[in-house]
């Protein structure tokens, strides 16, 4: 659909911002509405379980009886719901209403389940645009909170200035999957660094060291010499050029080192899958052949979908 | 062993440092001699395969024939082998010259193996310290580079001028197991981070996305905002109180966050392992009963040998 076909924003009582519609109220949701409510949008909502408009409504937001109702609302409709799967359970019985208007879709998915969502969109006359959400909900409504998102350039220049009412909007491709995409990327390097910081963790808690003793030294100190950003930065280059030179340090000398993370794990009695896990990969490196290379030559196994093999 | 018992260090020609003796010479022992040189310690250095000396050599060390010859030149020793098993194959044919010197052993290890390792010393009357060393090759030698320490408080204090020509050093304790136990946890949220990286990367990679273009975002930003290591510092507090409130994200919106991730590596053809190993712990999370509260609920999970079931 073009931008002419959906629907201008009513101007008949002076306002300063446009009129907005939140569907979807959990924590994310809520956050959302909250910061569009602060700066000054007439907002409407909707939520499966209405009592969670409740605190919105006391500041002046009106709840919608169904989604039909709260996407007529306004223009523009932000969802943040679980899963896309929830985007049709929610949005198809709105049916004819969805025309002409446009909704940004703030939820976790995979670039596959974004595509599809844009062709759905089409089929209803509805614009859409993907996105994504990079921080936590206390942080959105922040100028610097990173929102990432993919599709429609269209869409995006159209209500620039209501998603910079959430965050900082940044606008990665024409491909609908890219925000998703990148989603899950700075998702994995969250949990698998929470995963590392929680087990080890865990690992010196067996000898009684605290989680606050333990994380002043490898959080005050360990990071910030060893897995600074700007290490990363410097590292980059070598990966897209296959660069993976052994001199100071080898993958078997990595996976000796691994080998002794999974027997401490064992010996101390904590939960052994994530160091397995982590020396699974890098013996699979070996065997293809990575054995004197650094550890970046991972990077090689990780581009390929083979699983390492399960003993 | 008493301190006394130890060789006392000849001062027949005038040295400003006392003489150290290096056994291995792989890319790390390679560092700690050079470091040991260049501030003016008189060394001696073994390695199994004799040309690894050479530079050190030319630069003026000394190259001993046998282990016997090298521990016996100078009072102190320091070890950087491949592991505990290559301590016993290296040092056990030295027999007698090991008795009134001191050995500094800077390979990684278990805790069970440093703690044999100190009765193994005593029973050669030869002092002994276990310490590892928590920066790359290129940083040894700079004072902020962190070598950490466990066991002998003597010894540690006897010999700390010489240990701070390698880099800063920190005695954790009494126990021996200390300073491994601390290595292995450190290691492993290294790896993790940087296994969070390579991987993300790789799935990115699949979309055409260089490595430098995404870790400019991804260092570049999403570390220093997401993963700040003050975020981990403030965080720590909950861990030691088992405090995991939901109210800002759940256990159950992470597994689906994940889910996501899973299914994206594998629509991208990219290794499944790592996220779906992410998946897997937090599921056992949540059949354990922690789907409300919030992900560092999963420390709960890390602290108990329980392993996850694989599907
Ligand atoms: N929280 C965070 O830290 C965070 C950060 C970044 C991105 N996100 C993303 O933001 C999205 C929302 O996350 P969240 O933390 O707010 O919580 P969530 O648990 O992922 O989603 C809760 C919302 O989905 C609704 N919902 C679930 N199933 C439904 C169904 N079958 N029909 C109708 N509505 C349904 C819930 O309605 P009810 O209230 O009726 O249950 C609620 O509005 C997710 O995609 C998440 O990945 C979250
Ligand atoms: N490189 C790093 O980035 C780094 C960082 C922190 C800590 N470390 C730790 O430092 C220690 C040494 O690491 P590295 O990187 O120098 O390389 P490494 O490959 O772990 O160890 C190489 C050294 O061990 C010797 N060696 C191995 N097997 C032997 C045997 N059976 N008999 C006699 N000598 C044997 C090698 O002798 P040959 O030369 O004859 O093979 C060489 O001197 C390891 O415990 C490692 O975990 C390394």
């Amino acid at each position: 659909m073009t931008t002419k076909q959906r629907m201008p924003s009513k101007q008949s009582t002076p306002q300063l911002s446009n009129p907005v519609t939140v569907v979807g109220l959990g924590p994310m949701g809520l956050a959302l509405a909250e910061a569009l409510l602060r700066r000054g949008h007439p907002l409407t909502v909707w939520n499966r379980t209405p009592e969670k408009t409740d605190s919105l409504v006391a500041q002046g937001a009106r709840r919608a009886a169904t989604v039909a109702e709260a996407v007529s609302a306004s223009p523009l409709t932000v969802m943040c719901l679980k899963d896309y799967d929830t985007l049709y359970e929610v949005f198809d019985p709105a049916g004819e209403a969805l025309a002409g208007h446009t909704l940004v879709n703030l939820s976790s998915g995979t670039p596959n389940e974004a595509r599809t969502a844009v062709s759905w969109a089409d089929e209803h006359g509805l614009g859409y645009l993907d996105g994504v959400i990079m921080v936590p909900p206390p942080l959105v409504g922040h100028p610097d909170s990173v929102f990432l998102y993919s599709g429609s350039q269209d869409v995006f220049d159209e209500h620039r200035a209501t998603l910079a009412t959430m965050g900082d909007p940044r606008h990665l491709g024409p491909d609908p999957g890219l925000a998703v995409l990148y989603n899950t990327a700075l998702l994995e390097m969250m949990y698998t660094t929470m995963n590392g910081w929680l087990h080890a963790t865990a690992l010196v808690g067996s000898a009684n060291v605290s989680a606050v003793e333990f994380t002043e030294l490898a959080a005050g100190w360990f990071m910030p010499t060893v897995l600074s950003p700007a290490s990363f930065i410097e590292q980059a280059p070598d990966l897209d050029q296959a660069h993976y030179p052994g001199d100071l340090g080898t993958m078997e000398m990595n996976r000796n080192a691994l080998d002794h993370v999974l027997r401490t794990s064992q010996e101390q009695g904590v939960h052994p899958d994530q160091p397995r896990q982590l020396k699974e990969i890098v013996d699979q490196a070996i065997t293809e052949g990575h054995g004197g290379r650094n550890y970046l030559a991972l990077f090689e196994i990780f581009k390929k979908a083979t699983q390492t093999q399960r003993p």
